[in-house]
């Protein structure tokens, strides 16, 4: 970090996929965002595995370095910040290794493939000090900061409840191939980790630690071809569906639900918060909009439709009306905000690796309770109600 | 049953309260749908222990007879049916008495307050060999046939998962007093008898017999007062918010929530069924319309947001054309009818003693659960996310 | 009317057709709703021109008489009200009929075929002093008497502007044969008497006279097969399509469209008022909803959705919690019960003779203008943008 | 424009308030988004009056040069392309200036404040053979590019109506001190310009053009404080709200609305587009999806609601996957790609100045209309239905 004002941090992106270059473009955006007193991105090397796809980041991107070795990188002088987008199993070595060489850094999701691999990278940058965000990227919609201050305000009591789920239609296909998300070496548990997570994060920073989870997983399509029309399938190692139920140390209720094989649903990222007082709904696939009741309202009380503005959050730093519409990528802007601005702040974002720790340790336990689980039979279920 | 070709059968309502009022004006309005070969209720007479209340329904509905003493009416020969809208913990009693005395019994959900309650009540309808409805209202609107047919067509494919809510802010208020419902003696089990029985009367309708459950209950307002402003208290007995994770013998996944303390919720009795090829929306408090997705539909798919009409269920024997709306009360002339036609075509009614028995015997199945059940502590959890 | 508290009056239906029956059946309900001093209707008479019909009717019903000859009831004694569900075209002459004989009148709209026809029918009655209603059913839903109520409290201060449509598909398809609601002599005017009528009745209740307007008709099927499949067409005699402009008396603006040839809708009447100090939204195919915005309300404003129950109307007439969810049935329960409420309290009910009266001189005035518009020609518009 | 495979052309920004801050950074995305063929902008110069901003936005996108004289720029070799983002009176001299320079233009809407002043700047780049494109941002959801593909393979048979509003609730408080959108001078006419041309410009692109019209406008408001709290106000000159009647060239009707006096409206932009078998609908406050009903589809036919994804318009350009979302920067980077995707293929953009010359025409017939309709009066109007 240089300058006095207006600093600047160098960063290396690690990932030149798609990820990779949402990076770049949320840290252009955020380049221009223009605040006095901030830390702002400068791009200054990217890394890849694939060679020419470091090379056209580079160039698109204007960004003066590119390599395929990214521990060449992650010592350089001019990097400051180091951003990971490359696959799970990867991303703790680069951040411990980026930890090492002192550098700040910002990683995609999951934090690890398990527990065990996250605390390894929470050790590493807490021992070295860095400042770290990991993209729970729906966590950066304005509605989730602004529900937040609602519950923290008091006006709606109490949480009774929280409900989530994510839901995707990506794998609904039975002939869907194999693809890296499905093997557990490189992706680790399933569409709990990988969608359920988002849900379980925006639960954690609302609602606060869950104590306890009891857990049901089922991986509907066993194995997969391992490419359209192969002759040759491969063995699913994960979850396509998982579901939770909780209790927050608060004494509220949780229950999370995350499918990738849910038809009809493309971002299906939605929750409902009961609290004593009111309620707040919220569906990513309306990202700029929440619902909200207020229980001590004036009469003719309901759930009110509130549309997004610079009232709520950080949207006034993209936007200064309400309505116009933020969307993925503004998110994303929003979400690299947070690592720079605690770079100017020395206030720790709270979705560090800390957090991802946290979001980790939930998974984890629901994957041990789904192994372990006493289910309590139905007596005479077979007898046979229903679609016979 | 009587007559030749438009049989009447006479009807002995138990019960003069609100629901009692609304069995006697579901029977009146189906007296005049005019089916051909239908049996059609006449009201002859009104029990009720309160003589006011009992005389005031006769009175209304021009009933012949009134009186307080239900069990003298049930072995009138003028009586063939009996229908029982009664506390819950009286409605066994007297459906075995009915049963003893040849009548047909229409009773008022839940059949009785635990288990072993139904099952006493379904060994004497079935001994006595005579017809039965329990009155699982939201069964009755026609979008569950319709949504029932669409899976039995095979389009939609296998189902994946079932995960439906009823929700309802009744006792969201610490200063509603104690009634009946808290009481488990005369109610029974709580929010998940209550509200979520008719949740997993869908369940079992649409997707067959759950096998296991595994469930977690919470009263959240330990006592009330006995009334409004009253010094003293009374435990409150059963549980004001349940979810249950479970599978069906089909393998489909199963979560069911139910909740009297949700704010912002009137009837929100809502479901989502999510299948191989497709998926199904409801929810009541949009009760003429639902959701259908097709994987294989036509490109630009999506959920298409279908009213209902003469094409779904039974609605056409209501109104011929589409959109002009049902309500509760056509929903439950169309309760009433599924018995009315059972005694016309000796078919028995799905929604009978024997399926409200499974009903019941999934809630004991998940209370068991919720006294048993084996957590699994989130590691670390108390470390503290989120809003301390 | 006879008696003393619960007075009975005697009805005779005119018109044995689908709508007769609803009237029946609707007038059934009414009598058991239990008012204390209400006059309680007592259906005495039917008649049809189609024996078949009055006599099944009848029988339905438990009507004591029948005849094909409506002129031989309106002078019965046994008769006190008279209801009217014939063609349009007969509307006038049998309401002018049962004036003369003091008979008070419950008409289904339109009141008459245009405007000298409706005024034939108010001078009848209001010469006579008998009570009138026409039945505008979706006023009688009780969102409307909210609505208006909210609106007189003056917390949403002055309509600025009413829009509303009612759409319905059911001639999109130009097979769809000829029927006699295109046929002038009998209907009448087309979609805008038709369906527009029930939005200028919602506009005048709530929002008061409208002073003038600018229209724009379209007939887009100009003839249609005299049967499906038919060799013989006849021409279409009135409008598919509708819209006007126009200024109530207060200065508000109105914008209202009909056509019964909008595919996707069913009972698609809905309608935005927009106020200097909040909004109102209503679509009949959610009719148990409503929207409401207030602009002075708390921080996080928006539209509210607000689900109907016992504060609203008359709704606790019929059910005593929300959310439940009234039908069209219901919705016609409240309609009768504006003509025996009034019968009882000796107060016009509000949508009497007069009212449709009001209503048809806005279809008039648009059909005037519609034959007379003169347009403004566009600048350079055949140049050529968009799809050509 | 220069180079080979990859060209950059150079753009000055004229304007550096909000909307040429949208501009500049709209454009720095599009420099990234690596088509291979792409003409790419490069943002050489920013001119305002206030030098101040001039300087900073120039700072913020590291733009080269500044100046506070829009004309030294227009002529500078470095220059390819223009944009205009000043107030609309200044819009047509800077566009006939740069045309008369060989500059390719990007102008913010309107083009001008009226007809003539539309068709100046049309005839100088028609004269200089220029590239134009106006921002009629809302056009370039991929939402409309979709639309307008469904419409012209026919499906949906031929367009009926197109029924459109753009609401906005920023003047609904009379205190909203005098700006100068009020000002005829500057702004030209009021909400019909502003906002109601968005949907004017979408039905001339999705209906083809329109051919009549008739009008009706209101200044709600007629004067206001020049500041807030000042004692001194001034007239509002142009209107509040606006509503058209008209009939396009194929015969199709249109309705479209435009109010800055809507409460509870944002970006209130919606349409509804009737055809003979099928229909669309569209809200920007819900911009990532839209309604499709088709007439001929399976049964269960009702309006799907469709997320954008990649197989609508462009939307693949910046997002590989459906549901995630698009803002209205991404709107913005689409926009202005249609300018450089024209500079690169030769076609000339839909949305050129001879189209936004369209959009004003229409514009100018309506405010014609406005003042010279004849209205048609309601008989009796006087007599007082309603909420006398």
């Amino acid at each position: 970090v240089t300058g006095a004002k207006r600093r600047e941090a160098g960063v290396a992106i690690l990932g030149a996929g798609f990820m990779g270059s949402m990076h770049a473009a949320a840290l252009r955006q955020l380049q221009v965002l223009g605040d006095q007193d901030a830390v702002v991105p400068r791009l200054v090397a990217v890394a890849d595995s694939d060679p020419l796809a470091a090379e056209e980041l580079a160039a698109r991107f204007e960004i003066p370095m590119w390599t395929t070795d990214w521990r060449s990188l992650i010592d350089d002088p001019r990097v400051d910040v180091v951003t990971i987008a490359t696959p799970n199993n990867v991303h703790v070595d680069m951040a411990v290794e980026a930890a090492r060489c002192g550098k700040h850094v910002y990683c995609e999701k999951p934090l690890g493939t398990d527990l065990s691999d996250a605390r390894r990278a929470l050790d590493a940058v807490t021992d070295a000090g860095v400042t770290t965000l990991v993209a729970f990227s729906y966590l950066f919609n304005p509605v989730q900061a602004h529900v937040r201050s609602v519950l923290q305000q008091g006006d709606l009591g109490e949480v009774i409840s929280f409900r989530g789920t994510f839901d995707q239609d990506l794998l609904v296909d039975p002939s869907a191939p194999f693809n890296w998300r499905m093997d557990r070496a490189v992706a680790g548990p399933g569409a709990l980790a990988d969608l359920g997570a988002h849900v379980i994060a925006i639960a954690l920073h609302l609602v606060g630690p869950l104590a306890v989870v009891s857990s049901m997983m089922r991986t509907l399509v066993p194995s997969r071809q391992v490419s359209i029309g192969a002759a040759v399938s491969r063995a699913v190692e994960n979850e396509d569906e998982a579901y939770l139920l909780g209790r927050f140390a608060s004494g509220a209720t949780c229950v999370i639900g995350a499918s990738r094989v849910a038809t009809g649903r493309k971002v299906g990222l939605s929750y409902e918060i009961q609290c004593t007082r009111g309620s707040v709904t919220f569906t990513h696939e309306r990202m700029n909009e929440f619902g909200l009741y207020r229980h001590d309202g004036p009469a003719d009380r309901g759930y009110t439709r509130i549309l997004t503005g610079p009232s709520h959050g950080q949207y006034g730093r993209l936007y200064p009306i309400a309505g116009v519409g933020l969307g993925f990528g503004d998110q994303k802007v929003l979400e690299s905000a947070a690592l720079f601005d605690a770079l100017a702040s020395g206030v720790r974002p709270f979705a560090d690796f800390h957090f991802a720790t946290e979001v980790t340790a939930v998974v984890e336990a629901a994957e041990r309770s789904a192994e372990q689980a006493i289910w309590m039979p139905v007596e005479g279920a077979t007898a046979g109600a229903g679609v016979a």
